[in-house]
């Protein structure tokens, strides 16, 4: 198990719910309070992860197999855990996360339909380093859609209206299997709303962790 | 399972064993019989293979985790049977790969050893298309240290003698575990030798192929 103070917030949800924006907003607000945070994009987030984010998402691949992404996504996420993630937890530094395993079990397990070996092959590559909390930006599928609109650029985001629903799904589904962890958060309030919901949030999870023994 | 007459073989052993120049025998020998062979080395056998070997090789990572490698060679692998392997068996091409999974429990299992997480991940990338046969080139670590000689470069083959004696005795136990499909060769003996005990088992082999209704 982990070791160390630090609190590890994961961001997830649809591309265009506003995952991005939120992390920035939660760092700048921690940094305000005197905390290091680090934040990781996922895939990526290491020089090594990086390198394999840009042959994933690269949209000269159409031929790559789903599983072989999936074990992209994997090795990348199991470097960011070593090299980065857990290092940082021991240090007592907030990590979040820009995306982790709950993109690849929606994306590749219900988007590409692998299902359950998403999961299983995830299980080897986080080991026991899971966020305390998740924070899922839910938008409809059509919505994001919308938002997307022009500037559609990689691999993952190129894909049809059937995939993107069926990832949305998965992610409802991962809501529903894991209430303690995944906080749902309706992604079309406003930024200001979404933010102040999600920093209340973790900072009552950094009191409590400030609190224990 | 695998469908088409294709045969499916692999050729395994420590670096400098002697392996692609048994590939290139045994290819240039089906090719005078008049047989279509594929020759595929791992990692790589396609583009996206040859960026993940970029990655994986590069003597600039260092801090490259171990379940990382595990999972970069998995990816590398599920593309290559999907993508290369599968459709050359269907369309009943002999397909030749220099390294297989057989490397990866050697390599990662044994050398890094991550032990079964890896013949667990690679069940996932292989499905259930295993070679016909496997040559394992059997030279003890020593004289593979001293034939590698002066031109070591990538971030594998520059790993110490234990890592070299942990890979080796993991490809001895293979050996002992599948005995029906790993042929163990004395990998001293002549290249003219080798190759002959080589082509005389995938003949018969492919006589058997030729012979299945």
């Amino acid at each position: 198990m982990r070791t160390g103070k630090g609190l590890f917030v994961s961001m997830e949800g649809p591309d265009s719910s506003g995952k991005s924006t939120q992390i920035q907003l939660l760092q700048h607000h921690l940094k305000q309070t005197g905390r290091d945070a680090i934040v990781a994009r996922e895939p990526g987030g290491t020089a090594i992860g990086e390198r394999i984010r840009a042959v994933v998402l690269d949209n000269a691949h159409p031929e790559m197999d789903p599983l072989t992404e999936a074990l992209l996504y994997a090795a990348s996420r199991a470097q960011m855990v070593s090299q980065l993630i857990l290092p940082a937890l021991a240090a007592g530094k907030t990590v979040l996360c820009d995306r982790f395993v709950d993109s690849s079990i929606a994306y590749q397990g219900g988007g590409r339909r692998l299902g359950e070996v998403v999961d299983r092959i995830n299980a080897y590559a986080v080991r026991d380093c899971m966020p305390d909390i998740t924070f899922l930006l839910k938008i409809e599928p059509e919505t994001a859609e919308r938002r997307r609109s022009a500037c559609r650029n990689d691999r993952i985001e190129n894909e049809g209206p059937a995939y993107h629903e069926a990832v949305y799904e998965a992610f409802l589904a991962l809501e529903k299997a894991h209430p303690h962890r995944i906080v749902g958060i309706d992604g079309t309030r406003s930024m200001r709303e979404i933010s102040a919901m999600i920093t209340a949030r973790v900072d009552a999870l950094l009191r409590e962790k400030d609190a224990a023994p």
